[in-house]
């Protein structure tokens, strides 16, 4: 009897050690455990889940006239047969909010129980929900995808992701509450820096002043731009100095910080010198595969160390038997397994 | 007979014509029709809902060890309260997502209903949601809140949201989607510009150069740049032409775009400047009340024509009852409508 509740404790302890440790060095444990840098994108498209699943869905009984709850139902099952092809290859997965928003609260049931079944699997995760507001607005969404929400008589665990992803454009007051709860729960933020889409152009790359007044600094980040002349700075650069400015009180046994970058792999050149000014930040890099980048453009995305990146495949792995004849929609799950390794050697030829 | 269904056609055509107007005139229409331009944010943080309606949620039998079905049902109920009681007074109200995501599936739940509650009562609804992301991810947000969601055999609404508001960090890329959207659907969208908290200025107050050749200038966006030196604007000023170019194929009868702006009203004098570079832009302005901005200061977000803006105050109108004493918790739907009268009153001494 003792011997069961002893190990039980032990079990606990193990657990909630492991879930309070630091988000960057379970993010480094995990990509060194599975030898591999991937993130797998869970970005289900409705009309490309096969139709073998969504006749079950749809035709069920308790769904009947319930088409939201239909398609929620199918995008578990779909993610699911996913996750369990993937899990021992991959580290992390990210599943995008929109493509589960747009069934409503039925669809973010679906978002609940995929990541709740991502954790059950062992896979770190990233909820991609690019959340962005100030103070207890901000505080909310901390709270309800990192923390715990406080109700009557307690708090309860709601997403409960090990990570998000948030927008800055309203500056540190919109980072600030997400940064709090992470470091309290051994999790982690990546702030859009650069993203990997053709018009991020038009806001990321404007060139600015760095004269000294330009900018408030958030929380000293100005600090790091010194030295540098007017004009040389893009706003994807001043995002960057505020990160690592962000991260330095969050750094890790890894040398890896909390809060880490979202930067394209579409952008090599820049994701090099965004590379150089946030050399402890964690970066999560999209545009590999369907976006256009390739193994070498995300080459300049990794430190020396071989760490620093993760880099997402979503379309080019859940999808992937749309172009596998071989297996087709009935081995969907295998043509994800069979393109996450071939993912694995191409990032093999440049890390 | 024939008079039943006639006259039940005549009501779907009104309908259907009043739904596809275009957003800026319907708003514009409605702000006219209620004699001001108060839009009330519906932003329910479940330790400040009076008790006697949280009792009621968290002990009916079918919320027991449920709390956050409890606490949606809560929100629901305190929502309905405050709408019944401003309905006849205020054009708008603007429900803020992070307050009900923070209870997960049972919170966006609640949300919807929210939604639907006060299109029942005639009130143009603001999903306050700063959504941002690019293409198909872009265009799943756009059609879970304010278009169609496909699914088997057809579409279905979903949020049903009249208008938006989004973060176009991500450039237009991120914004074309919801754009298409609303101009389809005859519906807004709100792109945050100048936001009201003091952090703002870390990215939003960078002065860009403007010599021609940095940012891509979106869809003719840097046309209305010229002339200005190098220097001479901020970020938010370029991002606010970027809102003018962007709306500018979108300009109804009343000479507002379906493209607006968000403007905080702690920045007056920045608030001037936006106005003259969005003259068609409407403008939502939060900030007024409980973040410190008064009448005066909310005065330069309008046009000579007394319109362009709407003001917004959450916490301020629904809980109001706080600082009330005669009415309390019991009466914080009526607090709450004896509070939007006296600002509404507050705005008529500067409109």
């Amino acid at each position: 009897m003792w011997l069961v509740v002893c190990s039980y404790g032990w079990v606990l302890i193990c657990y909630t050690w492991f879930m309070q440790k630091h988000f960057a060095d379970r993010l480094v444990a995990a990509v060194r455990a599975k030898g591999t840098p991937i993130c797998v994108g869970l970005d289900p498209r409705l009309d490309k889940i096969p139709e073998f699943i969504r006749d079950r869905a749809f035709k069920a009984e308790e769904n009947l006239r319930k088409p939201l709850r239909a398609a929620a139902e199918a995008i578990i099952e779909f993610n699911k047969g996913i996750i369990d092809a993937v899990c021992d290859l991959v580290p992390v997965v990210k599943p995008q909010i929109a493509f589960y928003e747009i069934f409503g609260f039925e669809g973010v049931r679906a978002y609940q129980e995929t990541l709740d079944y991502a954790h059950e699997k062992g896979l770190i995760t990233i909820a991609d929900v690019k959340r962005n507001d100030i103070g207890s607005t901000a505080e909310a969404y901390a709270l309800g995808y990192l923390g715990e929400t406080p109700v009557e008589d307690g708090g309860v665990r709601v997403f409960d992701a090990d990570s998000v992803t948030i927008n800055a454009y309203l500056g540190f007051d919109g980072v600030a509450p997400f940064m709090k709860v992470a470091s309290a729960e051994g999790k982690g933020v990546f702030v859009l820096v650069k993203t990997s889409n053709k018009s991020s152009s038009d806001l990321q790359d404007l060139r600015v002043l760095n004269d000294g007044t330009s900018g408030s600094g958030g929380r000293g980040g100005r600090g790091g731009r010194k030295g540098r002349k007017s004009g040389e700075l893009t706003v994807y650069e001043v995002m960057g100095y505020y990160v690592d400015s962000w991260g330095a009180d969050g750094i890790g046994e890894s040398g890896y910080s909390n809060v880490g970058a979202v930067v394209g792999a579409t952008f090599p050149a820049q994701a090099k010198v965004l590379r150089e000014i946030m050399p402890s930040a964690y970066f999560l890099v999209p545009g590999y595969g369907a976006q256009g980048a390739d193994a070498s453009d995300v080459a300049p995305c990794f430190n020396k160390d071989g760490l620093g990146a993760i880099v997402n495949s979503s379309r080019g792995i859940i999808f992937a038997y749309e172009k596998d004849e071989a297996r087709g929609p009935a081995g969907y799950a295998e043509a994800a397994r069979i393109a996450t390794i071939a993912m694995k050697e191409d990032l093999k030829k440049v890390l």
